[in-house]
């Protein structure tokens, strides 16, 4: 808590702002462990108080690690002067204009996702999280490729994998499962639909569980009966790519020059327009988080640091013959990276 | 389709508006049945363009009932001008600012949840999946009602809830069920928890399954064991009070009207201060949709309306005793009400 306190005070200094409004709920949830659907925290440098109405009050009461008062009739602004800065990255328009007719005294200053860079480096606690999800997200992976034969649809083995997480202690998922055989795979985006495996197809699973709040986040490959020559060979270069990639991963090392890193590999084979999105995202309370992880994107200057955790996602992609794609999520460490799934063979 | 094209050329007629822009994901889903996780919809006078990134060009193009076109860098802003609406109630501070620098010569309109009034009158397709929604919704709680015994805990039941439905063709829930047993029903907003159920307590249970995109929301009371006599006796009030109400349902009646008779019954029997939410809201493609249902609220003045669907739910709540909440569907009908699950004999 200590620490977030002080990352707090650190956003009002960097930004010369006299407060602070936090009304994310992830951002809430991050700061106070408190499940709101809507509250203010205030951040002034003399503190922080966390605002919620009649519905959470007593809940926030007893559990929040920061004080606590009733929101009624926008009281969250009771004192509030000079630069307020707002996250105008979650406030709508809507409500951005209602503050500023109601408190014409106050100067709102657009404060984007103030907590990005704060939550982008996860605590130990976060990690060991962020572990237990990838550990179950890999577990359920095994457990829906032992249930691959012809005829079971792509539904079926994602709710399978839903089932299997749920049993073992997953609040929920953290996203709709990607189940893709066949030429299905060659759309990244693909959803678990009611196509049938049929012998010779590939089979792409993009899956993940939420383990305390935290998103696992994986794909692997799993080729039913005689598989592709070509598709066997992308899933090399895949793999190998996403390795190299991956050995690269250490402190004060550019975000995008992994990106650099797997797109030149993909270019020696002739194949790197096969690869259509990104090498990757920060992943933790929510599935896509800062950084993104690619060559031109505006996160690409981003240095890496000991605890950011996100995945790696290579993937080459061919209609209508399918597509590759293999994702592991990975945490930089002291003087390297560790894969929190820790499972290479498979 | 013709009704919803005509539907926001009235959206620009009553906001003189030249251009309007859609982009809440729900609203699409509304106007064109694709799932998409962004996308705009600019509606001009001349007919509206439906713009997409490159994730979903091939999907929105295959299936779309209106043309399609690719997005990118904010195409979809080419040859508008004049008056622009846009969603203030969904667009962020942050985008709106992006577009109003990029955009100088166009004038950016507030036009906050501009689908409002369209999507409050359900079409036939819309009702008849409301009611697969309620019908699933009640068989699941007959399900778990069968399910209660001693030590069994809220989230076994919430969960089972869940499972019976998914199996049955839910594609998900409406929401986290509420499943509170003894006097953790007195908390209206309670979550299914850890909490094992004991002879002599109540159970409430409020929860929905999402059928062809539209939700469920019932909730139903079962006495575990012997009766409080006092709860018995909210039971009865809150069912007598809620009949009034539904009864009341016919167009041309005003919204508030509604909660007024409800608060009426319970100031009869001393217990007006025990009620203290409002009494519904509509539903459809979300669970929390236009109009609020609250004799003191902004939606208070709106007009009963045939194909109007919305939930009424009375309840009393005392802590530490418990509380009773009884829960239905309605769908208004030319000359009444048609209570959509069909069922209250539980």
């Amino acid at each position: 808590m200590q620490r977030k306190i002080e990352g707090l005070q650190k956003v009002l200094r960097e930004r010369r702002l006299d407060a602070l409004m936090i009304e994310n709920p992830i951002d809430l949830f991050y700061l106070t462990g408190l499940n709101l659907s809507k509250g203010y925290l205030v951040v002034k440098s003399s503190g922080a108080t966390l605002f919620v109405d009649s519905r959470y009050i007593e809940m926030a009461r007893n559990i929040s690690p920061l004080p606590v008062e009733l929101n009624e009739k926008k009281s969250f602004m009771k004192d509030l002067s000079g630069a307020v800065g707002f996250d105008s990255s979650f406030m709508t328009y809507e409500e951005y204009s209602a503050l500023e007719k109601g408190f014409p005294d106050v100067r709102f200053t657009a404060a984007p996702a103030p907590l990005k860079e704060m939550r982008v480096v996860k605590t130990p606690d976060e990690r060991a999280a962020l572990k237990r999800a990838a550990l179950l997200t890999y577990e359920g992976l095994l457990h829906i490729k032992g249930l691959l034969q012809e005829g079971i649809s792509e539904e079926e083995l994602a709710f399978a994998f839903e089932w299997f997480c749920r049993k073992k202690g997953a609040s929920s998922l953290s996203f709709d499962p990607i189940i893709a055989f066949g030429s299905n795979s060659a759309y990244p985006h693909h959803r678990a639909g009611k196509t049938l495996l049929q012998k010779g197809q590939v089979v792409l699973m993009d899956v993940g569980a939420v383990v305390d709040s935290y998103h696992g986040d994986l794909t692997r490959i799993a080729f039913f009966g005689e598989a592709d020559p070509k598709l066997v060979h992308f899933l090399h270069v895949v793999r190998r790519a996403q390795q190299k990639a991956m050995e690269a991963v250490r402190p004060g090392v550019f975000v995008g020059r992994l990106d650099e890193i797997v797109r030149h590999e993909f270019r020696l084979e002739g194949v790197e327009e096969l690869f259509t999105h990104s090498l990757g995202h920060g992943i933790g309370l929510e599935t896509h988080e800062y950084p993104r992880i690619r060559f031109d994107g505006e996160d690409a200057p981003l240095l890496l640091a000991p605890g950011m955790v996100f995945t790696l996602e290579a993937g080459l992609y061919q209609s209508p013959l399918g597509g590759i794609r293999y994702e592991d999520m990975i945490v930089v460490t002291e003087n390297g990276y560790e894969n929190l799934c820790g499972h290479a063979e498979f």
